[in-house]
This record gives structure tokens, sequence and C-alpha cells, in this order.
């Protein structure tokens, strides 16, 4: 969980968001969200950005948990239910892994465990060179 | 435009952002945001919260454009290259809308044009029922 | 079952790929392929369009195990690994549903077990008016 | 459009389907493909694993069409029309490409031009070392 720790508390936009990591190992992550008057959009619920941010956060940290940086090369999202109040969580499992890439589940819920979205990760496993030349 | 212009600016994240609405009209959309330290992630480009967000905001703009409320169901999002400071634009065009659906494609790219990202977005037309309902 | 069983013998595509249907309930199903030498593609591994099709059934008999018509709006899927000979199995399972819309998780893989693909289906539960338009 | 004739005249499961190269170039590629009984699923409509793996055959192609052995890692599709009967038409165009990723957007309509699906690919090109090991 240590290098998850540090590899989180560099993501100034996550931080700026008010996302906190609750715990992490080896492809898994859990992050929390308490929701404010700044997350929300025009229909007052909840902004798609932000539910995407949590569940990208999640993302990030869980492909980035071993000695390999990862970068996200597509992602997919679907909404259930608009979320207004409250926390949310998000938490993510590896799929599957190989030299390159890697895919990854992450479920967004409501603090009443209520589902708000599903998110699919594909990540793009660096190699030293690549990192270097971004 | 009016009505796009009324949308946006109730739409607390993305001012937070500093998201800024360029040019709107029915089915379309153009943003800009431009880059600071708050929008970096760890790898010190900007984060693909930020970049899903420019694009949903447009989408958001876009598929609001009519009398009908539209709320997000599905995106996908597919990153080329990661973007490190300057400034981003999201332009979207309308693909397909029939009474309950619409199928959006956005364009994410920098100041010099290039490709940072594409992202494709699917909204749920509501029935003032369902909307009051929420 | 019985439903499942109907509304899949109709289904002149799947069948006519070799597709078999081995279990089925509410918002569940399993199927199963035999690869054979038709199911190639150029790399003389199993076509995507054959690896879509195995999730996309399994995805169609579970979205619709309910009286309501359901339809795909959206599907996305990640390919892990080349399928090259034996067998294929798809299994699905609800992740989501409300009046309108439902969300599918559809695992594939190979008889030893081996991930394949991972395929994420929407579906548009439409109104007995909405079906007869068509 | 000698090399994608070459790579698409191997492509077992296309021709089973029925589905002819109409053009092709670099990043390029046009796909039709007349409806027939064997297409169809149990609404009596055109099944998704057929309109998908039409639109995955141009993507095929278009990734093929330069000296690196690509193969589909995403893609996602989102349907707007059912189709019944006459001809079905993919064409697409590649959006970016760099050393290891390939991305393509596929649009697939009817003999009337009306919008069937919007396909998104995209494509990992291997090394000569990864396809050997494949």
């Amino acid at each position: 969980m240590e290098n998850c720790i540090t590899f989180f508390a560099a993501d100034s936009f996550s931080k700026d968001l008010g996302i906190k990591l609750i715990s992490a190992s080896q492809g898994r992550a859990k992050m929390e969200l308490t929701i404010t008057e700044k997350h929300l959009n025009t229909h007052r619920t909840v902004h798609g950005g932000v539910i995407y941010s949590l569940a990208d956060a999640a993302f990030g940290v869980a492909s980035n948990s071993y000695d390999v940086p990862s970068v996200a090369i597509n992602t997919s999202i679907t909404y259930m239910k608009a979320a207004k109040a409250g926390k949310l969580f998000a938490e993510v499992r590896e799929y599957s892994k190989n030299t390159k890439l890697g895919s990854y589940i992450v479920e967004v819920y409501d603090q009443d465990g209520e589902k708000i979205a599903l998110f699919q990760g594909l990540s793009y496993r660096k190699t030293k060179r690549e990192y270097e030349k971004n």
C-alpha cells in the first residue's frame, strides 16, 4: 500500500476534487468522495466528470501498483443512477494483465450501496524508455 | 446559443475546473480550458478526469441544446497523447438522435491542433415526468 | 429458462455460427461455441466478430429474459488473448436494470478457463408501442 | 490496395458471412454486405454480431494496411437503428496512429444512407517478436 499512497499523494487533480484513498494493494484500490456543491452539474446532480474522475483515480492507483508506469488508453463508463448528496465510493479490481496491457473494472456506488456507475479501463504499461520520452 | 449559455452557466463543476464555452448551437458546442497545476496527475500530465470533463461538458451542452433534458448513459474515451501545458479544446458534433437517444462525438485537441482524445457519448432524452422524478 | 430457449431458438445468426445455449435464467445466460475453420481471421485466430457474437448472444438472451423486448444500444469489448482452437464460453450477469435500461457484463473464456474477452452491454427496454413500430 | 485484398482474402469468417471488400487504401476501407435470412436475430432484424463483424472487418483491413500486424484490443459500438433488408456498408477512417496503437472510426449505414451503427476501434501494433509468439 505504501507506493500506492505515494503515487496518489502526487495526484493534484484528485486532491483538488476531494477524493480520498481508503485502501489499496496490488491491482486493487478503494476511493471515497464527499459530495459538495462544486461537484454538481446543471441538473443539480453529481457531474459525470466527477464520477468519472473518482473511478479513474481508483483505476490509476490500481494500474500503477506495480513497478511499471501505466497510462489509460481507453475507458468506458455506464451511468445507472444520478447521485445527489452524501458520499460516493469507487472500488476497482484488476480483470487481466499482460506485459503491455491491463484491464480493470471499477464500480461506483453511493453510501446506501446503490449502484451509480460501472467503469471499464484499459491501461498501457510503458517501458522505461517510453515513459521518459513521454 | 442563448439557452446553451444559460445551461452551461449553471454547471458548477465545469466552472470550478475553468472550462469556458466558446460557441454552441443545436447539437454542437466548443469548449476551452487553460491547463494549470491543479489539472495534473502523478505523471505531471493533464489528468484523464480533466480531459474527460472537458469533453463531457461539450457533450452535455450539445445534448441539452433542444427542449428536452438529456443525461449521459454511456460514454467511452480513447486517449491519444498526454497533454502538459497551454490550452485544450473540445468540439462536439451530434452523430444521430431519435426521440429517446442521442449519439455524440467529441474531439479533444491542444493548441497546436494535436489530437489528445476521442470521446463518444450516448444520451438519454427524458420525458418531463422522468425528469421530475429524477 | 423456457422462454430463453424459445427466444434463442429463433436466433438464425447464432445458430448459423454454431453457438449453443447451455443455461439461462432471469438476467443470466451461458453460451458455448466449438471453434472451427470458419471462425478464423487472417491471423488464424478466432475472429473478433465471432467472440463478439458469442458474448452478444448471451447478452441478448439475458436482457430478453423478462417480458420486455430489449435491444442493444451500446456495447464495448476488450480483448485479452487470442483464441485458436477448442471451445469458447460466454457467461453473462445483469449488473443493473431500471424501467428503460439494463446493463450487463459478459465474460468470454476458453476451455482452460483463460480469459479471452470482457464485454459490457447496455440494453434499451422497449414499450410494446415502440416494439411494434420498430 | 493490393496487400489489403490479400489480407482480406484470408479472412475465413468475413467471407463466410458474405462481406465484400469494395475499396481500401492506407488507413481506410469500405465493406459491403447483402442481408440474408441467416443474418437475422430473434427480433427479425440484422443481428448485432453481423453489424459488428462488418464494422470489424473494415477496421481490421484498415489497421493492417501497413507493414505492421495489428490486433483489436478494444472496440465499442453504438446502434442507431435496426436494419432489416437490402445492403449494409461499413466505412472506416483512421483517427490516429503511433508506434504501438491505432484508433479508428467506422460508420455503418444502409443502402438509403441511414445510419445503423457507429463503431470505434483501438488496435495494438505488434512487433515481429510479439506476433510470432502470439
